[in-house]
């Protein structure tokens, strides 16, 4: 009964963006990655138009390759916790790796969002898939974890964040002012986990927020990404580059979490979407045109570069077959290289195509906004996604969508015309986690 | 000259407080820790009064002998960021330790708060006294390093982050859109340090603030914290319990500064306050008694332990001499260990003394808003300090002082009318450090 589901929508805040040229557009403010002003006006525009959440991605390694937007940009944390203090209802959430940070810090740092932003903020585990961000953390770690173990320590990792997250039963602070009892120690745990890649006592120094915990996203699309999403993720953010491939993607993750005796309603899955929206169909192509023709070829072959170890892809010949570049890729970006040359191979792409379709990739979500509002319908409906995550393809592209596509949905009732929660989990409508202590008890009874 | 100097003001925001039972105050919001509308006035109240910062504390270990504030409060750079997005001139200073962090975290955390504030980051280096924080962190460390290798990692790790500040040259983001040039890659630097206990590439991915670097502050008192202090800190927030006490440290810190070659007027030594102001002394003496009233004995020797690793102080007779407690407390809190019991064998005192003045310390300053001001402006043109952390003693008082004690010192031109810079560095007047690359460029011409 699809009038009974909501859809969810998120907004990617992104700076200069995705693409690699899109801050060469006039209407573009170039310094926008380290812009409080350009994140502000984004998140209360999100919020004018009653989206779930903002999203804050990241990355930890950069050289003098990597895209506009990544090599100068806010720490997620840290611009979350000034939204917060902007806002009053969108969710907060933002990427933090698990392979470079330390359980006991993003526990509390994201409880501390979540207190500051009274129940709003999300945790995008990622397992980063950059090889050379070892080189910028050798303390912890002297070699980039491969793949399979990246996962096996973000497993041990979530275990001991949602167990710290547990400290305080929510009712253990009493401040009873008259009898000086400010806690009940009864209702502060230690934690005491002893695991294969982290020792950790606790208690945490903060409480849980009224949503409980913050809610848990995760991105990974390979065999291990889907797994851990189907046993961690409440959310997912995910590519969704045909409805096809969404439909896929949505069945098999929520098979895998039923299978894991998981309610699969519980997670929501949000693919990206950069629409394109113009006053008409030619309008919409004129803008997508206006935005690829920024980009030039080289820039355009250093970006396919940093999927593939930042491999130099301007040695090949451009209007020949896409090159055989081995098991490049493999340890980084690896269902997204697997997915280019497999399309490459497929549907016998030159590697100056392959450049230019990933430098801008023509999104299915190109025209009038009753069009886009059309297809996004369909994408929801047909369970290609429970909800999107909107990524600006260009200036005022957010402004656009919330005003002239979301009134749209609205009046289909497909979307929430207001907020009827405070909470991000109370948008999402993922339910609230009991604390493992506070049901320990009741069990006893 | 004293008229040349200018006096320096920050306000320490707690929550709850440094005193144990100040929470039980009638007046007192018990759960300030937690509450941003509670922090978001404090810090609005002190940048109402021209305040060159506020200073967020911090610690990484807790158990159920911990006082209130730290049992349950927000984390330093989460709720700073908050505090830039509703603020506009005044510094924002955090603790974080460099024993359980990595200096790339680090380095990025505070650079990002540093851009989102628009140049009014300050960092607290700590070194994290309590030995038991190991425990929540063993990922990265087995065993908490004793106190002179706490300070040696603690000089690699500033260096590692000064160095990854100065990633990007002032002028490395060209953002030409006609062009297409972003940045000149040769403007950006890679550090390489290979050290004994980090080695990071870099470079960062955020870019200099217009106040260069955020400003670095430090608080210990120990023989190994005052060199590091003297080398590395712009700020220091530092303890002064008596005026020659006071004395002593500030010129023995800028005696040993200028002894490594630096400019001792470039550092401001800035011990903490707790004024107790009323609108005569005794009215301001009933004050002080109010909340030393609030706190029990058993829990003022619970509180006591805690310098001393969580010692058990309740085993002995109250009113007897101070315990022998042998070398407990010399490798967490050394300095101020060493004092209590220097303090305790010298005047005599019983173990009851010692606990409620540890508690609830009868702090100098207390009095009429004059006498107040008096004292403040004696300890800075004796050379006690070049300025205050203000730590509250009570609800209302940041309003107290502000409202009542400031306008004394604008009046006797002690301290500013009004903002003259818009950063923090340009507050505290301390200089603007020059980007490593672009000097060795000068130095090469």
């Amino acid at each position: 009964m699809p009038a009974q589901r909501k859809m969810k929508l998120g907004a990617i805040i992104h700076g200069v963006g995705g693409n690699i040229a899109g801050w060469r557009h006039p209407d573009m403010q170039a310094d926008a990655s380290i812009s409080l002003e350009f994140y502000k006006q984004q998140a209360q525009k999100a919020e004018e138009g009653k989206f779930d959440l903002v999203f804050i991605a990241d990355g930890l390694y950069i050289n003098e390759k990597s895209i506009p937007h990544f090599l100068n940009r806010f720490e997620p944390l840290t611009i979350l916790s000034a939204l917060a203090a902007v806002t009053s209802h969108i969710g907060l959430v933002g990427t933090v790796s698990t392979s470079y940070s330390e359980p006991f810090t993003i526990a509390r740092q994201f409880a501390s969002l979540d207190q500051i932003s009274n129940g709003r903020a999300g945790w995008n585990i990622v397992t980063s898939p950059l090889e050379k961000t070892a080189l910028n953390y050798s303390k912890t770690i002297e070699e980039h974890p491969g793949h399979a173990q990246r996962y096996q320590i973000a497993s041990e990792y979530v275990e001991v964040v949602k167990g710290l997250w547990d400290s305080w039963e929510d009712d253990a602070f009493i401040r009873d002012k008259e009898t000086g009892v400010f806690f009940d120690p009864s209702k502060m745990h230690q934690l005491n986990h002893q695991g294969e890649f982290f020792s950790v006592q606790g208690p945490l120094n903060i409480s849980r927020s009224k949503q409980g915990h913050p809610v848990i996203f995760q991105a990974g699309s390979s065999e291990d990404g889907r797994n851990y999403a189907a046993k961690y993720a409440e959310a997912i953010f995910t590519a969704g580059p045909t409805l096809e491939a969404a439909q896929e993607f949505y069945q098999d993750v929520k098979d895998r979490a039923e299978a894991l005796g998981r309610n699969p309603d519980e997670i929501a899955i949000m693919p990206g979407i950069s629409p394109i929206i113009g006053e008409t169909d030619e309008d919409a192509e004129r803008k997508y045109q206006e935005i690829a023709n920024l980009v030039s070829i080289e820039k355009a072959l250093d970006y396919l570069g940093r999927y593939f170890e930042h491999h130099d892809f301007s040695q090949y010949p451009l209007d020949e077959a896409f090159p055989d570049v081995g098991d490049l890729g493999k340890n980084s970006f690896q269902s997204h290289t697997d997915r280019i040359k497999r399309e490459a191979k497929e549907q016998n792409l030159t590697l100056r195509q392959v450049a230019l379709s990933e430098t801008t990739p023509r999104t299915p979500f190109i025209g009038t906004p009753e069009k886009v509002a059309d297809l996004i319908q369909e994408w929801f409906e047909k369970k290609g996604a429970d909800g999107f995550i909107f990524a600006s393809a260009g200036p005022h592209s957010l402004d656009t969508f919330v005003d002239h596509v979301v009134p749209i949905l609205q009046r289909r009732g497909i979307f929430r015309d207001d907020y009827e929660a405070d909470t991000l989990r109370g948008h999402l409508g993922i339910p609230f986690p009991q604390n493992r202590y506070a049901k320990e008890m009741v069990n006893q009874k």
